[in-house]
């Protein structure tokens, strides 16, 4: 077999650790130049295979590439831009097949969440149908720890140990300020379908610093009545309380909590934030002074809180994406496989991206308490080992040292495309 | 002079580091328990000491007060409360002498901003009148860096350095997105009416990391015309841009942005947030894509990114401020006195309360670029050993360990007092 390139993408939202996978991809595809040659990364994703738009990551070092492990965000740029289906749009499909085929690339290593896995496992049956077979491996990336057969996503432990860490930082603020002043901190954090970020806020409180902590999941319609009641007999207990809303809290009709149908002076519809709305309501209700904040892309970039293991697992799933490929393997996604909670112990394991594509893993109910405000033990035990281990980036100057790649372009050898 | 105890109180919003100078004052009180007997914390703040409501902190161990310097927020309660005059509220000062001479106290500790230095010095004057003189000494802290004669102010280069990392961050974030998606990303960070925190946003970007970074500052009258033309040249240089906007920032009139006189559906007056106001008009002047975060109190609590610098002032300026007490000093404030920018050295100075009280410290309108969007060099060099070092605190399973005190109550032996 002749001596083929790889080609890796990041793919959607980026996060803390994607580079920290894209850094396992390289350095180990660099460990085996006998058999893969050069590993291009699409500039922005898949567009830049579309476009032909590759950058040569073996222009910059291996220095910067080691870098690449602490610094967050999508270091060769994402993008959001899911490919239709097969039969919608033949026409995209060839033409990565044909840049492919022009590159010599005989690997496609594509770091995303469930839509990416899709069009991964897409790529696999196409490329074997137009008769140039290229291995498709998709390395999984995801705040919202949402795909399926994986233990966890690379990308959450970090988002959720962001949260678990500022919830339990704020709720020490507002412990020290209630008495005379804010008594209620609301907190607005990611996961449009899914509770998983959400929980991670029930993790700054336990046994050896209890803090009264009110969570809002998607996965519960949400009550008014309920949740003001909750709020109430937090503070009269408590002196105050912490409010975790997830984005994806909504009304039993589906509606979000964002979007209120609220207009600014001139008309216009206001834009959202879940947290005003909360906050709002229980002003309203009890008159108690209230703060919020909106984490938005904070929590997904903050890589100087990253949790340990979810780097090293980010890097161990694109050195592993490698290595399957290595094996011959097709159409399949590395895997967290959870061996013991206490002590935690993982392996990789091997998915079937068949099982994968379009399959959305919410949290179980047994993960939030009867009255839907709170954590199980049995969430816990889930989340805690996730945000475990501090993996600190240099600092300089008093800021993290993160890398900036020369992203040299590779020349272009066919016609342009439109997309 | 028969030995005396002390009294301690934290006053208005906390910071990260406030309880670093608690356990300075503390430490050091008990290497000199032959002068100073007791240091009793006021529960809440002032209020404590109104109501008599005080904290034996002797009944808490070494270990415990010594982790105070590495948990963030007020570990005795703050309270937003300020005495009136002397000729509005006699009565007051009255009650605090009082409590004082109850408990045999002899020395005052304040540990705040501006309006806490006023009480401060108050208290010094009305006890020698009294006939019952208590040595007062201001311990500075503010987020908002605008106490007068100190170089700079515990709490602010902790808040600093948490937006300059997080303004990095997010920048890298949007670097990331921008081809298809996000160009515009706001964060909203504290500051009514100086600048210092917004400013901090301008470290993200520096010489080996350049950024595009775009910032509001209160100092600077809102001109929506021209910030509008500077993102837009932002984002058409730099493909996005990072806009940090403090929540003081204001129009020519004095309106904050984040009145915007906006409704909600049944006529409430909604909720301010100066970021989401800016994010809609950058998308309704430009077009572009955006996100927004609102930090507030994460930042001011963010004790896990606090700067080694501020921890190390922080608790240098209540060690001394038990010094100056000591040493018979009387209505003062220790300071940070800045003996040179590069390499950074800092020594402890005094100031006279009276001249510290009730005067804010603006921004240099040298600090801020002639376009008003950015930061200069002078201004660099000033911020930029604010935030040098890292003091993380110790984590366990993922979470960082923070002390709550037992904060046992001192017996009371005086009648209620209503405030």
């Amino acid at each position: 077999m002749a001596k083929k390139n790889a080609f890796y993408a990041q793919s959607g939202g980026v996060t803390s650790v994607i580079n920290a996978s894209a850094c396992g991809v390289i350095e180990t595809a660099r460990k085996h130049k006998d058999k893969i040659g050069k590993v291009y990364a699409g500039r922005n994703g898949i567009i830049g295979a579309l476009t032909e738009d590759l950058i040569d990551t073996s222009k910059d070092s291996a220095k910067s590439i080691a870098a690449l492990r602490s610094t967050p965000a999508g270091g060769f740029g994402s993008c959001r831009f899911k490919l239709k289906s097969l039969e919608q749009n033949l026409r995209e499909y060839e033409r990565l097949i044909e840049v492919f085929k022009a590159h010599n690339i005989g690997y496609f290593f594509y770091n995303g969440g469930g839509d990416s896995a899709d069009t991964c496992f897409k790529v696999s049956q196409i490329s074997e149908k137009m008769g140039y077979p290229v291995q498709a491996i998709h390395v999984p990336k995801t705040v919202d720890n949402d795909l399926p057969i994986t233990d966890c996503c690379p990308g959450f432990g970090s988002v959720a140990k962001y949260v678990a860490v500022s919830v339990r930082e704020a709720s020490f603020d507002v412990a020290s300020m209630c008495k005379t002043s804010t008594k209620v901190f609301v907190v607005e954090v990611m996961g449009r379908h899914a509770g998983w970020i959400a929980a991670a806020g029930g993790l700054a409180s336990d046994k050896g610093c209890e803090l009264p902590i009110v969570i809002l999941f998607p996965e519960i319609e949400f009550d008014q009545k309920k949740f003001i009641a909750k709020v109430d007999a937090m503070v009269k207990k408590h002196g105050y309380c912490s409010v975790v809303v997830s984005e994806g809290c909504h009304y039993p009709d589906g509606k979000f909590l964002a979007e209120q149908g609220t207009r600014d002076a001139f008309g216009h519809a206001q834009l959202g934030g879940a947290a005003p709305v909360v906050a709002n309501m229980v002003k309203e209700a009890l008159g108690y002074k209230f703060h919020w904040a909106v984490a938005d892309y904070l929590q997904r970039s903050a890589r100087h809180i990253a949790s340990k293991t979810d780097v090293d697992q980010a890097y161990a799933l694109g050195k592993a994406a490698v290595e399957l490929a290595l094996k011959g393997q097709n159409a399949v996604m590395p895997t967290v496989e959870r061996l013991s909670d206490k002590p935690y112990r993982w392996k990789v394991g091997v998915a079937q991206l068949s099982k994968v594509a379009n399959v959305e893993k919410f949290m179980p109910r047994n993960f939030i308490t009867p009255d839907g405000f709170g954590i199980t033990e049995k969430c816990r035990t889930y989340l805690s080992p996730l945000i475990k281990g501090e993996d600190y980036p240099i600092f300089k100057d008093g800021l993290p040292q993160y890398v900036q790649l020369k992203n040299v372009a590779v020349a272009k050898k066919l016609k342009e495309f439109k997309i």
